[in-house]
């Protein structure tokens, strides 16, 4: 080190192991082990691991890996629900460098096998829930896959398909097995592909820097502290469970895992593990709001859910806030580890009208701490939009937390990062106060005789009427107007209104010409991550002919 | 940006703005003030401040420097107590790469003056409290340093050295200012000269990553959100107020600012303003105790109280929660950007005896979630003692809160941070649970007969005595034992235990190897940080005649 002179020639004092460290968010396991070390980590059906047994096992995993030749660079897939081993490869995979794809479990075994070909995947670990897929996804694979099954007591069904089970993979570690941890924070530690509501899936990659410095805004603005009781009703292979996996470690708090997102599991878990913290999509929120009320089970907290993926319907905010929950709605992408922005309450929401909160609540509102910026603005000149709550522009990240780019594709990543900001393709609008609203995806708004409509806004209203369940909006062809709303519903069990019935619903409670002017009854297809795909009731009102393929 | 082949190549993604800004606390303040303009940040006497405005006079602040030709690696200094500028300027001077140099109110003239010169100041803004002190340091300072004076209509007194008051620099700056934040995450942002309790005073450089880490560090360890209400009794000099000017702006929290620590001020604001945290050394918690009864006020709920820079003593944890604060133990150094670790509870303390929980709370603890490492070793081979609360070491540090370093210092940078810890000259144990517990500062350990006796111990065991209010234990040179323990205390009012009483007491309650063998009473010597200065003492302990030069 040599003599620095001035205070401006400051920067040239070296870096050195002594103060500077790659950030990384497995950093955080080994210093809740260090400090909580017999606090419960998970709970896992009958299972429960205290935060000593979790480490340990991660470094079983992680050292189980380095041993098979798994390494720097590496990826590793999981097919796997929020259950133990998830959690765990979520914290030995990136820590040995390598790469963790979560593979979404709804995908089929095509979809599967795109992935683990496109992502390069040398080993994969598997629970037997996927088998049938996996099976089929592993004849299209191109790659050498080492395959380990994870065979969950707590599940019966499907068979193992490899020759090591998940368990006796951890035995082959060592379980003081000190992991390096990344070589740079900038290092690519997750990939994940976007369920692709128009297109090929996209393969986003994460860094360390991103996913810690998320982690930290997640325990900030969803209030995490040592006694959150998370559970785990956001899908892990969902943008790493939105860096949570991460974040509810880091303050010590406790996992409570779900294989499946039923509202028969849900309540009781609630109540048996006073959960505190929850996050789930509005479709989720929707299914414990329309749950039998034999399965529903009061308690006497108040259970903070996070919501996001899609605008919640107030009506579904109303709802839940009267079961207990307190709804906090964030909003983000895959290309932004989760969560991006928070509609973050104001002094004086609590004494509004339940509706009047809701309809504050359903907007995305400000950027995260970590976030640097958030605007709406044109999308070609950057120029942003006065904040009028009316003028329409492109929803536009820029931060630490906007992911690194998307593997093998550079013309997609300068697409979606170039001009210096990334574009979420989200349109909306901007309040006086700063928040921000969607209105709608670029490719779901409506124009009808010049004007625009927000499919949502006409989804939003159709969610008020007590019949109806489930509700998505599409343009469909019109020779007079260009396009009209055309709206397809999911009815509620036993009622059965009239297409004449909902449109008059909706002429007295929006402007006219914003009304669906045709309601087609029936289930709505859904992506794999639960969105709906719009695309497909494109089709279908346009009276498109291609057939569906899997749902 | 070119294709990429697999992950991992993807390293090759270039950073670009979409995704990448240098991490700086400043830019906290500009998401606070948009998501919560009409929240109070700044209590300040009869003056507040929304974010709106605080976040208004920090750009009107960096906009006067930059006209003023402060830029880029500058050195502004700052003299001036916990108020309203002092805050604003730890936003203003680092978002346009400057640096500042918060000084030390209580150093003398010629202190001031070595600083100043040492930090090659270009700007100093100061307060007329201090003006006597300034005029004698502006004399000896080789720097053409432009003065701007603080006229706080709250302090009556001093006279005004410049031209220009504060508040009419903020008249010259544009309130749009856009300013430019760090070039980089490693920028010099702060500096601050350690008092010095030995040798001369070295100025310690902070960059924008460790203070930002640091910041959610301090949110999340001392549980900081929306509704905090911080009052300033720490000095914001010292380590940049711990990081908590940026924390506490970073959850949108309010700051309430204190000229002077006095219980008669510091009792009433914390019921005025039902303030919810606040930090301050043993020795403001003793004054807190201590305070007559007259001027003590109840308040129904918690007040978090973080402690550190000494361990506080036993009886005056109890104390402090007899009277309604809740203390938590801090630990760290101005090399680490304030507070390093913390004395993190565990279940189960809050059912002990308050004499049992407060010797738990009076060990240093866990490393913060920030920092990457703390071990108690050997300062040479780097061997970690062993976790038997009985042998001693140094208690090294490692991580992005450590310092970059001292400013043209490299041999003194080179000892603190070679080898690839951060030296903090303490002496400790470590816990079977992993807690450090400090014994002593190398320089005051007590050797007598072969046998360590830890100052600190003997310190403990006096405060323990109910008539003693403060109370410092050195090495004395002993011809039998080499050294053996002197004490040095200062009495509560109106009593007067002898010399005898005090020396049985100790034997009564301490083995009698350690028992002081001579007690001095009067007050005792402090630095401008208020840490009792041991050398002094252990100079008058031995009869050395140097004679002490300012308090």
């Amino acid at each position: 080190m040599r003599h620095e002179s001035s205070t401006s020639s400051a920067t040239q004092f070296a870096k050195q192991p002594a103060n500077y460290v790659p950030l990384s968010p497995v950093s955080f396991l080994a210093r809740t082990a260090a400090v909580y070390p017999k606090k419960t980590a998970i709970i896992d059906g009958r299972r429960r691991f205290d935060y000593a047994a979790f480490y340990e096992r991660c470094r079983r995993l992680a050292s189980a890996l380095t041993k098979r030749g798994i390494g720097y660079g590496d990826t590793v897939a999981i097919m796997a629900p929020n259950i133990t081993a998830m959690l765990e490869a979520h914290f030995a995979v990136p820590a040995i460098g390598a790469v963790l794809n979560s593979l979404n479990v709804r995908l089929d075994g095509a979809a599967i096998a795109f992935c683990l070909n496109h992502g390069d995947a040398k080993f994969l670990i598997t629970d037997r829930e996927f088998s049938d897929t996996i099976k089929v996804a592993l004849k299209q694979c191109d790659n050498d896959i080492d395959v380990i099954d994870i065979d969950d007591p707590e599940y019966d069904g499907g068979e193992n398909l490899g020759t090591t089970t998940y368990e006796e993979l951890l035995e082959e570690g060592d379980p003081e097995f000190a992991w390096s941890g990344p070589r740079d924070e900038w290092d690519s530690m997750s990939l994940l592909y976007t369920s692709g509501t128009t297109g090929d899936p996209k393969g986003v990659l994460y860094h360390h820097r991103g996913a810690y410095l998320n982690t930290l805004g997640n325990a900030m603005v969803f209030g995490l502290d040592l006694d959150s009781v998370y559970l785990w009703t956001l899908p892990m292979f969902h943008c790493d469970g939105w860096t949570f996996p991460w974040a509810v470690t880091a303050v010590g708090g406790m996992h409570v895992c779900l294989r499946r997102v039923d509202p028969a599991l849900i309540f009781p878990l609630i109540k048996q593990h006073r959960v505190s913290h929850m996050i789930g999509a509005p479709i989720v929120l929707n299914m414990l709001v329309n749950a039998p009320e034999e399965v529903k089970t009061s308690f006497d907290w108040t259970v903070e859910c996070a919501t996001g993926g899609a605008s919640p319907p107030s009506t579904i905010i109303s709802a839940m806030e009267e079961m207990g929950f307190r709804i906090t709605h964030l909003y983000g992408a895959t290309e932004a580890y989760g969560p991006a922005t928070v509609c973050a309450y104001q002094p004086g929401w609590e004494e509004m009208s339940s509706d009047c909160r809701a309809a504050k609540l359903a907007r995305q509102g400000v950027r995260y701490p970590v976030l640097e910026d958030v605007m709406v603005a044109d999308p070609v000149t950057l120029e942003p939009v006065p904040r009028n709550a009316e003028t329409m522009g492109e929803v536009l990240l820029r931060g630490n937390t906007v992911m690194k780019g998307y593997l093998k594709n550079a013309s997609a990543t300068e697409s979606a990062l170039g001009g210096g900001w990334y574009h979420t393709g989200d349109l909306g609008v901007w309040h006086e106060d700063g928040y921000v609203e969607i209105k709608d995806r670029s490719k779901d708004i409506i124009i009808s005789g010049g004007e625009n409509i927000s499919s949502l806004e006409v989804e939003e209203t159709l969610y008020r009427h007590p019949r109806i369940l489930e509700a998505a909006v599409v343009a469909k062809s019109d020779e007079k107007w260009g396009e009209t709303p055309c709206a397809f519903v999911t009815l509620k069990d036993g009622t059965n209104p009239t297409e004449e019935e909902i449109i008059e619903f909706c002429r007295a409670n929006m402007a006219h010409f914003k009304c669906p002017t045709e309601i087609i009854f029936g289930p709505l297809p859904k992506t794999a991550t639960g969105k709906i795909q719009k695309f497909r009731l494109r089709e279908q009102a346009n009276g498109a002919e291609k057939t569906q393929t899997s749902k």
